[in-house]
């Protein structure tokens, strides 16, 4: 992956306050006013290169989209695309994705996007999957009623650990695939590591499920 | 598969009821007087030729274990071995397990096993399906609280449906598996279709879960 140095992605970053932010619990409560229309917010928590929160975007313009990435020699290569797009409805925080109730309110969220996150394979940490129940707290808090997480991922264990976790948690399933890319979703927007891995053979596993309380 | 012709089935079973019925119903409640022991009684809906039910029953005499087969011409497969092996702990019914309720009482069974069941793969058959709500409403009512129902496939679509249907119905997880032959799983008794399946390099899936209500 190309690395800017961290310096001259700061500056690119604080040059562009229309795109992203870098303290955003400013914002929690108020997202709405950093989009031309307010409509129902979806988040991706690790947007990486942004392939797709960029192109959900696009495919969406009815909805208003905000991508997290804690490195900022990334999220600049999600700013690049956005400044050559220029989507009303897309708008970039650089800042670690485990503090997402200081970021928004209560119910401020319709859907949440996990995409390929680090599977932490190492049982002392599975507190830092981002599906463990710490993290579905969060989730829970910041969803509004029947609003949707959708967690894709191409990791066998994390994705059988997620499984687990998400249904002790009590939260009620809507879909599931062990192999999205032979399967009849209708849409599948991919992430630079999705085009990648699933041209290797890997299967793509798809869990979407809501919190019922 | 080698299959005997009806009527040599039938007197083969009517000629062994010390270890197969072909009237369940009238044993309702009643199991334990089938057996050696009263022991916590398992239960297996289609087994087959019977490698995993007869396995299960040498590897734990201290369980009782009911095989259910509705074909004459397979179950008696099952009950040569039997002849053969004289388990003190097993017991065979020729009969169709979707009238479980019929042949158990209410919480007589400790653990319900299902293994490779039909995929009935078109929706509108959706309902024949083992895993359908339909069955897990019968499960429920003849596991004891906490009763475990373990379920293995090597067929994706049925699993995905599985999950989702178990997690529906309020069903707690306890165990996930997309590949249980590269797994950490410490005990695995495969039946015949799962040990030529998985040689094909097919992934076994496992899912054990209980009702929580």
């Amino acid at each position: 992956m190309r690395l800017r140095n961290k310096p001259r992605a700061a500056g690119e970053i604080a040059a562009n306050p229309q795109y992203i932010t870098t303290t955003p619990a400013e914002f929690k409560g108020h997202w709405q006013s950093k989009f031309a229309s307010a409509q129902p917010i979806s988040i991706e928590v690790g947007s990486g290169k942004g392939r797709f929160i960029v192109e959900m975007a696009k495919a969406h313009p009815e909805r208003n989209f905000i991508g997290i990435e804690l490195q900022p020699s990334v999220v600049i290569m999600i700013l690049e695309k956005q400044l050559v797009a220029q989507l009303p409805n897309l708008y970039l925080i650089q800042a670690d994705g485990g503090e997402l109730t200081d970021f928004f309110a209560a119910n401020e969220v319709a859907q949440i996007y996990l995409n390929f996150s680090d599977p932490w394979p190492k049982n002392r940490h599975a507190k830092r999957r981002l599906t463990h129940q710490l993290f579905l707290t969060m989730y829970q808090t910041i969803l509004q009623p029947n609003g949707a997480l959708q967690f894709k991922t191409d990791n066998r264990g994390l994705f059988e650990f997620s499984v687990i976790s998400f249904n002790q948690f009590g939260m009620q399933f809507d879909e599931l695939s062990l192999d999205l890319h032979h399967s009849e979703v209708t849409e599948n927007i991919e992430t630079e590591y999705e085009q990648r891995f699933s041209q290797l053979g890997h299967p793509i596993y798809l869990l979407v499920a809501h919190f019922t309380h």
